[in-house]
């Protein structure tokens, strides 16, 4: 079997965006969603992303969205044809349960089943299915169009042919396909990425250094593109909080927590509010002396 | 003040570099080390370095050692005429011990003194030194030429405008600054890579992945010029077995430092080996490719 037909289960932030670039990629997109409107207005908000990061014309971002073939919340429509569905429905188990329910219901049998979950591992989940071995997790970023990772990682049943299957879909829509041997909380970007930013906001509370001083020597030292308070403010600072006070145990971690709550209560949670740890839209570290003084 | 002769007591590995890289950038520049010899092989052997890296012509690396006024064991040689000291000896707190107590009976009162540990911070040796005022930690990383990052931090006692005069020669030396507020084992750099490091080794250990997936994933994810395996054997394995095996408490750690100390006592520790996670002096990192497929 070769995947032609995908069809997105919940089009939220990373639903909608798994949608669009599956239907710029060329495959012939369906779209689920309790609320139809609410996705179509998502998939409409993309389109000055991709003009402006992927240089996308008004004729080029039209001719995608011509592949999304329905969005509705009707079940048949969206299912009857599907040869891969991507989950991406709230991180809520109740939810995840009544919709793998109806899914398997009306999803033919050899269709693939994939789940975006950034919470759940895929032993978690393989019990909510009718078919383990065609049902695995298939993890995106946000920004799919720039930050195209895919992380892969099947339950102890998946066959290994639905792995290449979706191995193969991944790169058909320009990810780089990542495939853990091993089901991971976090799969292997937040493993590596929770303690490294908790390494951070711990300098942070202490007051070894603010946090431009501590981006500049990671990125000064690594040369990477970013240092962990940017990245903190790309990924909201109110994700930020909600993983870190969950495991704030000592009074410096609650101390940090709540450093962190006062930012948001004030309204600076990162990049989307304009302002978190930087200013935006001019963050001081798109100034060309940045790593120079 | 403003410092133009430099004494750097110690020609290890760090030493020599901010030695040679303080005379080519016009500083006049005196090396202190019990085998001066030794000292000045360490010196010779940097040349290829510069060409390389720094596409420096045989000329100017030999302009370079001009700036290099004398190599000795001499205490009144190398240190009657410095502005500043960097202290680089061996990280042996006996050893630190006789050097401060004897270069204190020949250093001139105003002259500054820096320590360039690793493995201590301010406190624990501002007591050695008869000018806590003066003395303050200047932290490089190795390949200084490249790694640019200074990191700077005083003790309680020391003066701000001594901080200042550092920080002017850190740029006179084409470093990067980077200033800490307080004292921080590892400073920025190490106390933000090794957690980072770890949670690296850790899903090896664990089997979630082979070293080259996650490296490309951690590369892709976010755009750094190196994963953390990659890091790993610039590091040497040594050097990561040395760290992680004096922290290495659970069973799956322990297995961890036992997986890491089998690659070093078959010879594969790094960079250096010509093995350790990738195999120089062509790494599969350098394929184009690398993070295509």
């Amino acid at each position: 079997m070769s995947i032609k037909n995908v069809t997105i289960a919940g089009a939220g932030t990373l639903g909608s965006q798994i949608a669009y670039q599956s239907a710029l990629c060329g495959y012939q997109v369906r779209i689920w969603n309790p609320h139809p409107e609410r996705a179509e207005k998502r998939i409409a908000a993309l389109r000055p992303f991709y003009k402006h990061d992927l240089k996308l014309t008004d004729e080029q971002f039209d001719a995608g969205l011509k592949n999304i073939v329905s969005i509705t919340n009707d079940w048949e429509t969206s299912f009857k044809d599907a040869d891969l569905v991507i989950e991406a429905v709230p991180e809520n188990l109740d939810m995840k349960k009544d919709f793998y329910a109806q899914l398997c219901s009306v999803l033919p049998k050899e269709a693939i089943i994939a789940s975006n979950s950034s919470t759940y591992v895929p032993s978690q989940l393989v019990q909510l299915v009718d078919r383990p071995e065609k049902f695995l997790h298939l993890h995106f970023a946000n920004h799919i169009w720039v930050f195209n990772t895919a992380e892969i990682v099947g339950n102890a049943k998946t066959d290994p042919a639905v792995i290449q299957e979706v191995v193969a879909f991944a790169k058909g829509i320009k990810m780089l396909p990542i495939v853990l041997k091993k089901e991971q909380h976090g799969y292997i970007m937040n493993a590596l990425s929770v303690p490294f930013l908790n390494a951070a906001l711990g300098l942070w509370g202490k007051g070894v250094a603010d946090p431009i001083t501590i981006d500049k020597d990671w990125m000064n030292s690594t040369g990477s593109p970013m240092g962990p308070f940017m990245s903190m403010d790309v990924i909201g600072l109110r994700t930020v909080w909600a993983i870190f006070s969950s495991h704030a145990d000592t009074p410096e971690q609650k101390a940090i927590a709540d450093k962190l709550k006062a930012m948001i209560d004030a309204g600076h949670y990162g990049v989307e509010a304009g302002e978190g740890f930087y200013t935006y839209p001019h963050p001081a570290y798109e100034d060309p002396n940045f790593l120079k003084e």
